[in-house]
């Protein structure tokens, strides 16, 4: 836990998730999560716009994972550079990060309104993944399929993951999720 | 265009989406889609809650078209229990429901809580259909990954449709844009 620990960004996340946990998103005020990691209110604010950031930060470090993946992989068709994509967007997902990621999604989960916006970020995924493959050259329909499929992998390996106790990498959950999603199609082509 | 018109639910949506692409969404209010469609503002809301629901009233019949489709299929795989939900959820979208169906998108397109509030009945209907997917004895995954791929299908396919000009049939569309994800998976796999 030290390096989870060892930044004001982290201790702050931190606490404002021990304390979601126990009081629900509702229930907790910025100044009681300042206090709650020993800090100022002025501190929190410094590091975040609001409660809400403290879950949603890092949306374009989280995109930027998945294109990053793509833009080193080598022309290919469309499931291979979204596949690539994947594999890139796995990256920051350590088994470190996976009781910060389950404690948030913990938090997500609860909230009508924090699904919502988490819905959001995936769809701006897509987006995202759905541009990098037309510049990439494919074309409009299987770059939208393969990045929105490519997003649905991530999400269903996302969630068995943060299921887990993080001993298995996320990026071996996303590799059978996706080889499951194969199977799926293959047995209804069958 | 007649029976498009015949009752007065559709006379205050085809007045509403008439107003919408000239003045936007929120350039027009209830009175002036009342007086636009001939009717009062009494009768706008003997119909509708609000002007939103002009454009998203009947999502449970959206989401039952998919599920009676799976039900009325045999058991199987995922992927083939959720491509006849996929061939149930079609049927609504008849030619004639084209230039609605196109007219209604555009108005959600052009503006972004609207948008979203699309992406969150796309998200309900994919929950729905794991739900049902579950019930008839699918594991959590695969009913996840079918239920979400088939989504993906539904809406690429419904954007291609509304791109043209309705002569082709949706289930027609669909048929294609499913066949072009297995060809996707199918390439990525070689």
């Amino acid at each position: 836990m030290a390096r989870w620990e060892s930044g004001t960004q982290e201790r702050l996340q931190r606490a404002a998730l021990d304390l979601f946990a126990e009081h629900g998103y509702d229930g907790v005020t910025v100044a009681q999560i300042a206090a709650h990691a020993g800090l100022t209110e002025r501190t929190f604010f410094r590091w975040f716009a609001d409660k809400r950031e403290v879950l949603f930060r890092g949306q374009e470090e989280f995109e930027q994972a998945f294109l990053t993946g793509m833009t080193a992989a080598p022309d290919g068709d469309a499931m291979s550079l979204a596949m690539a994509g994947l594999a890139g967007g796995a990256a920051p997902f350590t088994a470190e990060r996976h009781p910060w990621a389950r404690a948030r999604q913990r938090a997500i989960d609860a909230h009508p309104a924090l699904r919502e916006r988490e819905l959001l970020k995936l769809s701006a995924l897509a987006t995202a993944l759905t541009g990098a493959l037309t510049d990439r050259g494919v074309g409009p329909v299987p770059a939208a399929l393969a990045a929105e499929s490519a997003v649905v992998v991530f999400r269903t390996a996302f969630t068995a993951w943060i299921a887990g106790d993080g001993a298995r990498p996320f990026a071996e959950v996303q590799a059978e999720v996706l080889a499951e999603l194969h199977a799926l199609l293959a047995a209804a082509r069958a």
